[in-house]
């Protein structure tokens, strides 16, 4: 095992009717930014349920955080924190939101001339506004991490930044307010867990026998649980299995002591912003092209994973597993799913990654041309 | 799933090398006391260690807190952090030495006549002395949780207490600091945290697939790993792994939302308090005697873990399979073992938790009568 420095302090508040439980959470005498998206949340009465939990505090809203959250939306929230002198903020949402309020959060204490370079690693975060989340979509993992991405509309970029000061206080996750998603966002969800954690385990084998187990034992649950949840919104203990899986797939906890991957990820933010297919969709058409391509390099952890998790005796065999499994929820797996042109989406993405000069993935395998070559293998 | 309410604000430095980053992890200006046991420390070098890399603090030490911490022997730590106004309590050493630290740091900000009120619960603990610990014996998960058992000599006395305001700041972990354990603590240790795992897991089926998966995948590790570890301490990367499977035992995370146990442990006490068997050679004694008796109620609990852990098909040989592993790493079984008579501590015992009215384990299932049954089962 590689050595680690650990810490989640986020404090996670879980289970049915946990909304009401904000008075006790939220520090009094705070003023209060809540911070959502689209308006799904006025839909459901997780709007009404939170207004009317936090009645005690004083109380400012800003609507409208959208998917792949948009650094020129963030301006504005800042903006409005700045003159409504908010000093705590709360995420009603999913991944988006809370990564749009870690980026709000840290560029109000951030000394910079334009909070954007947060994101590029030119200012520093030393501190943020305090944050906590109202969990209503599991996926992303954000609620109980200090990490977060956000895209630039204006360049089609998408940069993440990380730092501890910006994990949730608190994050309240009621998976009954995750029974009216549409099945296609429960979908993204299962998926998105699931690639989480195999960026973080599809790695060399052997390095900690209990981190790959915990990896496995998310994987196993998200295989079991997932389909029925997609399907059945108000089966509440597989849809609290699922909520608990997004969040242990993504808070840091079995990444430590092992090699990460994130190929899949760097590769997928890539066709979201120029294709614009949802984060998870990205992935499910990624994953197995990066696996299928590190065969030999992962061989060995492809078919311990095999062997623990699908009964199959190849990392071929594997692969072809996984994929069945996101074609099993309903996931395209294909760029052709999307009408991607495979030609032009290996020519403009190795062309950005050339441009950077990136590598990435388990010990550089990846580069701009490997990654031409995977998403022709993906048409 | 139940509710649960979940933070583990414990930040784990994990890895060899790790008590060099003590001058970064102690609060600048702190008044330390570096508490430590029998003495082991100055024989492995991790006292030289400790000293060196905190040289820059001012620093007192209070040794001898013995196996089982003594009630007694902490009122002398509690005197000496008096009279020196510590403000930073150091652990160095294995669960016994964290237990007493957290009880000596809630009884210096307790309101009580007698610091003994913390454990039988007169006295309430709203503030602690902030305390780290330093782990050099893998086994009860006290350096990343906040409960701690004190015994009182006098009376014979083990009781429990927990607070959020003991859970140490930082713990490290290095696993070469355990290279020096004598092989019985070592099998102590592995079996302490095995038996941690059953006592949060082996209750009703299908609460949580995800928490079953994790509790699941330390035993899976303890078990890959254990016999080996007791044998070679100097195989880093199983010292790692049976370090880390410890911590995860009992830092609280696989007992959220899922029914409990802990009435191997309640029996347990009772044996070391009045027999004197170390801690874990009390819970394998006492483990399968519970199981047994409880064959009908845990029976599909069983079946699952006799099925994913060893391979068995029935609850009676998911027993036999668990007895056979403690003694596969010479771990005693039997109150023979221990020249204790078991006609003589099935009266002694039961009638202790008869006059407590005690009432304990999953549904309440075992009573002062029972217990007598299940000791004489395990003669």
């Amino acid at each position: 095992m590689k050595n680690f420095d650990y810490c989640n302090p986020t404090r996670i508040v879980f289970g049915k009717g946990s909304i009401s439980r904000l008075p006790e959470l939220i520090p009094s005498g705070s003023k209060v930014l809540m911070l959502y998206g689209g308006g799904s949340i006025k839909r459901n009465g997780v709007y009404e349920q939170v207004v009317s939990a936090a009645s005690g505090f004083e109380m400012v809203e800003f609507g409208g955080i959208e998917p792949n959250p948009a650094h020129e939306t963030c301006l504005q929230a800042i903006e409005k924190c700045r003159r409504e002198n908010v000093n705590f903020i709360l995420a009603v949402g999913g991944g988006s939101v809370l990564d749009a309020a870690k980026y709000i959060a840290a560029a109000l204490k951030t000394d910079c001339t334009d909070p954007w370079e947060i994101l590029t690693g030119e200012a520093e975060v030393n501190s943020a506004v305090p944050l906590a989340g109202i969990l209503t979509l599991p996926a992303t993992g954000s609620e109980s991490n200090g990490n977060s991405v956000i895209s630039k509309r204006s360049t089609k970029e998408k940069r993440a930044f990380g730092s501890p000061h910006v994990y949730p206080k608190f994050s309240i996750l009621d998976p009954e307010t995750t029974f009216s998603l549409p099945q296609k966002q429960v979908r993204n969800g299962v998926v998105d867990a699931f690639v989480h954690v195999c960026e973080q385990y599809m790695c060399r084998t052997g390095e900690s026998r209990l981190q790959d187990r915990f990896a496995e034992g998310i994987l196993q649950t998200l295989i079991e649980i997932g389909p029925d949840t997609i399907k059945d919104s108000t089966d509440y203990d597989k849809r609290a299995d699922f909520m608990w899986s997004a969040t242990m797939a993504l808070n840091m906890l079995i990444n430590q002591g092992v090699t990460q991957d994130w190929s899949t990820h760097m590769i997928g933010h890539e066709l979201t912003a120029f294709y614009g297919v949802a984060h998870a969709e990205s992935l499910a058409i990624v994953l197995p092209g990066v696996w299928r391509f590190a065969l030999e390099h992962k061989g060995n952890k492809l078919a311990q994973y095999g062997k623990r998790i699908w009964g199959v005796s190849t990392p071929q065999e594997a692969i072809d597993k996984t994929e069945q499994f996101f074609q099993s929820v309903e996931m395209p797996v294909r760029l052709s799913d999307y009408e991607i042109d495979a030609d032009e989406a290996a020519a403009k993405i190795s062309e950005r990654f050339r441009q950077r000069k990136s590598v990435f993935g388990e010990d550089g395998l990846i580069q701009a041309d490997t990654v031409g070559d995977i998403l022709l293998s993906r048409a």
